[in-house]
């Protein structure tokens, strides 16, 4: 039986009260127990999503979530240090970040998602390597990391399983879009994953959860806030996300584009998040002195070779075949390709990256629902962004799929996902802001 | 499989949105065919609390309680009418009025409640009586009402089964004061039982769920248009519950008051508000053609015996044992008697009637759980209202029980209940206004 009464916490929220640590941690546990029925939860989660929760509340959740799993401990010597994504459309930055990051001596233990709705799933991403692993205990994890510096793995069971059955649960009554919930659900994992350095990439625009700067800062304190409260430095980049980002969209063609950059042709974008999010944590790790140094280690560790080594040595440690990093078609092949081509000249004025992520679920590009089927080798190559010029006919990028019906009908999503005006529009900067 | 996306529902209401009769139609269906689960159910109704609905929805949302079970259709002939309170502390008009009105002609469908927390039920009241019957098929219900122009009965799942399976929800998820739902919760099965004509004692002060005036004036609108838009007259009654009301509470106690108010032993307030509620339906009804008439039918009917014959037959009819009208010892049994003595004299400036209520359910004359058995002839005998004047030591009641320690404990709790102040207070009205 609950030591609380869980009707009394629900309408003290709902009166807008703010609830205890201890009464926060008891009616957790007592979810996760079986005691409080999700009835109840549900009712408090749609309560929270009026009332909010204060920085206080938010951080008794977020210990709560932590601890309701196991905690990630790594030795003393290392400087640990992960990034969190908001999620976007074409976001393949941890796949250059993390082995950049770790071949410069960060160690890295990065848990990600998979993909859902329009926004791509770095897990998607890796899994095109065929034999990549992506599920290991707690103990397994840390021990990747000790020996290669950095491990991806997708979120288990052992670690803030609260959030993970809390999310589910959000996910179905409509209270996902709650700073508070979405704070504690994005710390509490971080944390107990043992990072004491954490650069969150915090997307913004057509293709982002989040449409406008106001809202994201709102989230950006309260991310920082809370991490500070643990001890975790928090640090927040702004970034555009009204065009796709880089080239491709879609699972082994962004785990391409994430080689060929590690090969040292990267795309003009992804760098520059790349290099803007990687220094954040060296400087913050104490491995940089300035900025300076730290972009020139940056480009160092890709033009020297060593990152992509170390991305072979984590796809090696991971079960993964590394002969991908030379043979592309290993990660996905398609028997469709249809360019996508402009109807009318002119230049970019908009682009709707959440319909084209819509669009790319028809391909198994994407999923619509957790247990969805995903065609590795579908996606979309995506030229032109924002302010660009296109003549008419010039091709906007090029669909990749195993369906001619589907893929077609894709083409003409994304062609009319694309707007575009006569007049000159202004180029838009990628990094909007920082915290 | 509903054919509406039960998450984009709660969002629309979450967002404000008003939700179309077919849409809340559909989840209600799908809720009660077990397609839509409780947690989607809950918050909605916290999405709800925090939104409102507007007079259409309520609507729509009686039409769909009413739609999930039976409704009964008394013929044309049957002028028929009841009444409904929102709850208090020593509430028996139902006792009185439902043999009143059905000793005058009038047809009384009554679907009563059982106590829980504070305020009293009537079923509970009436199955104080040995071998009373409340639980009935709807087909049985209208033939006792058709036969013997009333009868009194508890909520079957055959009417409104939506009605009372939402409810139970909302009391264990903090969603039990919204007006919108208590409305169609209210208004749904007076109008699946057939009533044409409807008085309702909306209940303010202490001892009631509304505190003020000001919400009760929202609340009785909504009433009013529900009953509209189904062809039903309904008429409010805002009366004070900042005393309790009569003069005993606790069951067999008020089945002993009302049964003396029958035989012309009536009390001040509760002749008062009794007379108010019957006139109002006798009016209605076109039984009366004006206040005056209506209350010397009223006064007749209790004067020639009718009205408490009409209660023998009521009883009989439900097999109950009639000797109960003058054997009051067959209702229940005390063991303890404790007078409540005033420890400081003065004028009554306030009356905690909720705390009495709650204090009295420590000696099972009422229950905090659906499951917790009652003891019928506990309960207590209070004499003062709010204005009275009592010197230090004369009685302020009486306690009845069976159990020498919680009485006590009552007693205390009782005495504290009430506030003397050494200067005149103002007597207050029992009605405080009609709509």
């Amino acid at each position: 039986m609950p030591n609380i009464n869980p009707v009394e916490l629900i309408l003290a929220k709902r009166e807008g009260k703010a609830i205890s640590a201890k009464d926060i941690a008891s009616f957790i546990e007592n979810y996760m127990a079986g005691a409080i029925p999700e009835y109840q939860m549900s009712a408090l989660l749609m309560a929270i999503f009026f009332q909010g929760l204060d920085a206080r509340e938010i951080a008794s959740l977020t210990q709560s979530y932590i601890d309701s799993g196991q905690i990630i401990k790594f030795p003393a010597e290392l400087i640990v240090a992960d990034k969190h994504s908001t999620g976007g459309v074409g976001d393949k930055i941890s796949l250059m970040l993390a082995p950049i990051a770790a071949s410069l001596g960060l160690a890295v233990p990065m848990i990600s998602g998979r993909g859902l709705g329009h926004t791509g799933g770095t897990l998607d991403k890796l899994e095109s390597i065929p034999g990549f692993r992506t599920q290991y205990a707690p103990e397994e994890f840390q021990a990747l990391v000790e020996k290669h510096g950095c491990a991806l793995i997708g979120q288990s069971d052992a670690l803030v399983p609260a959030d993970k059955r809390i999310y589910a649960l959000r996910d179905v009554t409509a209270t996902v879009e709650s700073l508070g919930l979405i704070t504690a659900s994005i710390m509490s994992k971080k944390i107990a994953e043992g990072s004491e350095h954490l650069v969150i990439d915090l997307k913004i625009g057509s293709g982002a959860f989040m449409p406008d700067l106001g809202k994201a800062r709102e989230l950006s304190k309260l991310l920082v806030s809370t991490g500070a409260s643990f001890s975790q430095k928090v640090q927040v980049v702004f970034s555009n996300m009204n065009s796709p980002l880089g080239l491709a969209v879609g699972n082994a063609l962004e785990m391409v584009e994430a080689i060929e950059y590690l090969k040292g042709n990267p795309l003009r974008d992804t760098k520059i998040l790349t290099t803007e999010l990687t220094a954040r944590l060296l400087l913050s790790g104490g491995l940089a002195a300035s900025e300076r140094e730290a972009v020139d280690m940056i480009q160092t560790a890709v033009s020297s070779g060593k990152a992509l080594a170390k991305l072979e040595e984590i796809i090696t440690a991971q079960g993964g075949d590394p002969r991908v990093l030379d043979d592309y078609s290993l990660l996905g092949k398609t028997s469709v390709k249809i360019p996508v081509l402009a109807e009318t000249g002119g230049y970019v004025k908009a682009i709707d990256a959440r319909a084209i992520g819509y669009a790319l679920v028809r391909i198994k590009a994407g999923r619509m629902q957790v247990s969805d089927s995903i065609d590795y080798g579908a996606g979309a190559l995506l030229i032109p962004k924002i302010g660009d010029c296109l003549e008419k006919g010039e091709p906007i990028g090029e669909i990749h799929a195993n369906d001619q019906a589907q893929a077609e009908e894709v083409v003409r999503l994304i062609r009319a996902a694309y707007t575009f005006s006569p007049e000159p529009i202004e180029k838009e900067e990628l990094i909007l802001d920082t915290m």
